[in-house]
């Protein structure tokens, strides 16, 4: 049995583990209108999010060196500016609006379905996510991690392997031992080229009704989950 | 109220959060016996011990490039073999007692206090241990990191400043935002030249009786405390 050897789960953090979109969609309805902007939030967290891969091929390509998610986040918003009106904010409405990434909430199965994986396997985050975001997410949300990895810690974003590589490394284990968890397709063919076990989780309305991809899985990973419960059960937890 | 400020508190692991030199002894009169060793484990454990910085020191000269604790202490242990007469030994047995390292209890009061610290604050460990050797530890003492950081994860062992402003860096906070729990003066001293706030706890048995340093603070820090339940309350947790 495959499973019989796996010690610890990385886990993709924005769509698999926190759901990005309704959760800024969320709490920009309740704070927009205080600041006196009228958004269609959803349309904004679907903008910012569509600059996230563009902004990371830089870094990738290394046309700038190293730059964390929180200020790739902010130079995105900075474009964002005029099309959503935000020239108005002052310099710390912007900084405590880029933070939202901060504090998105779980899909409802996450927390307890790590709670239940956590008793058998490390669980660590292996996000693009700079390492103070997965954790003021995770002490805001009680995202219960036993370690925060990633692109941060590794100084690659995915898809590059040494992301994964890396990061795994860290945890003193060989490829084989860890089981990456996400809810898209090309994360978890780069984290099968390094070697890791790969879990797909559906996550059918992360993109809300704009979603036309990862509603399945597209090639032969080792599990394939409904959620995070159903995700703890096929590895008896 | 200078620790209105704090927002993270980093922990030194050994000595100050886990009894290496007890738990040493303990799981060696266990475990010697079975493999035939008929050893004083407390003067294993403080010789073993006392190869740590002068390998550690190595590695600050940059005279073998990076060399994580775990290595270390295998070179170390090496060393010590002859002396303790473990030329006997397996690989396997070999790389075991190499991970007792994994495998070291807390003093009393330190999961208590830092549950109660948690509420509160971000709580990362600052330890020369690497990340798999304090991942491990605290999923077996149930110790509730918000994060790994320290050594391997800022390439630095302390007291080298890159250590400390490395870690807090990764957190996104200001040196000051962060307060340096140790048990021992030196590492208090590097961590406030870099602009952490400092407690220091007092661990009188650490060295069990050849402990002749660490007992009292030798220079002015934020806070002094008997243990971690004692600071916890200093702190208003």
């Amino acid at each position: 049995m495959p499973e019989m050897e796996i010690r610890a789960l990385t886990f993709d953090v924005f769509g698999t583990v926190v759901d990005w979109r309704n959760s800024i969609a969320r709490e920009g309805a309740t704070w927009g209108p205080k600041k006196g902007l009228e958004i269609d939030w959803f349309a904004f967290a679907d903008a910012w999010r569509g600059l996230y891969q563009p902004a990371m091929e830089k870094v990738r390509e290394d046309q700038m060196g190293w730059v964390n998610l929180d200020a790739l986040h902010r130079m995105n918003l900075n474009q964002l500016s005029d099309q959503f009106g935000l020239g108005g904010l002052s310099e710390t409405d912007l900084k405590h609006l880029n933070q939202i990434w901060h504090r998105l909430d779980p899909w409802p199965d996450a927390v307890a379905g790590m709670e239940r994986l956590k008793q058998k396997f490390t669980l660590a985050s292996l996000s693009n996510g700079n390492v103070a975001l997965i954790v003021n997410m995770a002490k805001r949300a009680r995202i219960p991690w036993d370690m925060v990895l990633g692109a941060e810690v590794a100084g690659h974003y995915k898809p590059q392997p040494e992301a994964y590589s890396i990061s795994v490394g860290l945890l003193g284990l060989e490829p084989q031992q860890a089981l990456m968890v996400a809810a898209h397709n090309g994360d978890l063919v780069a984290a099968a080229a390094v070697g890791l076990r790969t879990a797909f989780v559906r996550r059918p309305t992360e993109y809300g009704p704009n979603q036309d991809f990862d509603f399945d899985p597209k090639h032969k990973f080792d599990f394939v989950a409904e959620d995070f419960l159903d995700l703890a059960d096929q590895l008896d937890c």
